[in-house]
């Protein structure tokens, strides 16, 4: 089944201990895409300035993602510039400049208005819920947020919580939202504002998955070599919904699952820079990934007799 | 089998977001046995000054420690006192008086020597060698460490690390010791230098353990209320050990479950101040904790078709 992805299509510049890329594909709705289109078909809507380097696309066009609702706006594209230090754990912006995406008005093509999967990538919760507004009885709908939103909008975040399935966010975010430092609590305070999932991703340390009654928890790969966290979580998100498009199961297990295509997901994306690590991977690849987190957790129960 | 533990026996005095306990049992090697002692016989060599609440540690000898090595010496008992803030990460010592502890040489007895497990909880590297020197060929021999040995004492600590089986550091000391920030990295750095395991503990983020050709990960138990995470450490290792000499079983899916016993009563140590959790608990809530464990990470494998 077909995944439908609401976000940013930008341009980075990013520098880490280990080189830098300056102008390579970036924002939430290009990382969710690359992704995703491992395990599904993609629908993308976004925009874009006159600058954008629309070539760059066509390899994701290629792997199935359909960009007939890419907008191409008089103005410049979105880019962000930023730099990880050491530790790799938090990015530092040193420049965003919004360009056409400040006026971003998003317009769901009518043929991706059936899509069974909504992916509501990190924008305005008012744009998020215009894109609701669209679309007709999708099987999952999933939105991500962040600080800003949190602190500007929260309202209509609030707002979008009473119409998503699922929400993904950070576990920062998450105690930003609920004013909660515990992240089972903070968990708890969302699941009671409609989601009746919330994943809490914690970067390197790994994402939870809460339910109202259940925990799933899947470890971050420990890689040897981080290279560029940009466009994990994304990634992740990419993951996740592609393995429940996929599948179309949305039962528990399918869901726990799905946290583990999403896991494995970005642990690629930080493997290079910008989406270069989707253009290479291959089916037998990600399947050995997802062997290797199998072994990563697994234990035979022994109960004390 | 029995498991002998060496290391400290303290009083502490804590203060968390939630309450404050004085002058309570604390030491490495209090928490050691209040934990390893659900799950096998512990042997305890250590020592305590004069003014140290004997009466107190009754609770342990009564599930099965043995403190025939527990000595008693003219002066004053290890005090601790700490403070934790609202994350609860990290503790802020504000005193620490070692008394007795400072001039602490570790006399095994006799009946202790032929102990099959052996764990040297985070006292000098030099007695940790002094211990070895005393028991005879055990089974499995496990250490822990910390910054200040590192820094200090870092030949001895390098030539402990020839005669163990496993060690156990937490992820900065890890970090520390092998000047590498990559956990993988610095992973294979101490297993080239002899242990054969490797246990990496990130508090609430869970636990690795690596050995020359597999990784294995368990989370911390997502708790809704940590109360005082003094001990967490020793507590886990005390699972872990605890579990492999109750089984006597040292085969990787072993040492894999006793990592998830290590993390289960870890989390229970955080739960109470002290020691106090450890003096509650039945086997039947073990048994339904790492049946937590096993619902939180385990997921049927469904590779890509």
């Amino acid at each position: 089944m077909t995944v439908l992805v609401v976000g940013s299509v930008a341009l980075d510049s990013v520098e880490t201990p280990f080189g830098k890329a300056d102008n390579v594909l970036g924002g939430s709705a290009n990382f969710f895409a690359a992704s995703a289109s491992h395990l599904t078909p993609v629908q993308l809507v976004g925009v874009v300035g006159t600058d954008y380097p629309i070539d760059d696309l066509q390899a994701l066009a290629k792997r199935g993602v359909d960009l007939a609702g890419l907008e191409q706006a008089e103005g410049a594209s979105f880019r962000w510039r930023g730099r990880y230090r050491h530790d790799l754990n938090s990015a530092e912006t040193l420049e965003t400049h919004l360009g056409v995406f400040s006026h971003f008005r998003p317009k769901i093509p009518a043929q991706f208005r059936d899509a069974p999967f909504v992916f509501l990538a990190n924008i305005d919760p008012r744009l998020q819920l215009e894109v609701l507004d669209q679309v007709k009885k999708p099987r999952l709908v999933a939105c991500d947020t962040m600080n800003f939103w949190i602190e500007s909008r929260r309202p209509e975040l609030l707002e979008l919580l009473t119409r998503v399935d699922l929400i993904t966010l950070n576990d920062g975010e998450a105690r930003q939202l609920t004013e909660t430092s515990n992240l089972v609590k903070a968990a708890r305070w969302i699941l009671a504002r409609g989601p009746k999932h919330v994943i809490i991703k914690k970067g390197e340390h790994g994402a939870f998955m809460f339910t109202e009654k259940t925990v799933f928890f899947a470890p971050a790969y420990p890689l040897e070599d981080v290279f560029d966290p940009t466009g994990a979580g994304d990634a992740f998100a990419g993951g996740f919904m592609g393995y429940l498009a996929r599948t179309g199961d949305l039962s528990e297990p399918s869901l726990k699952r799905a946290v583990v295509y999403g896991s494995a997901m970005g642990s690629f994306a930080v493997e290079r820079f910008s989406i270069q690590r989707f253009q290479e991977i291959s089916r037998e690849e990600i399947r050995a990934r997802v062997k290797e987190f199998y072994r990563l957790v697994s234990f035979e129960e022994d109960l004390l007799s």
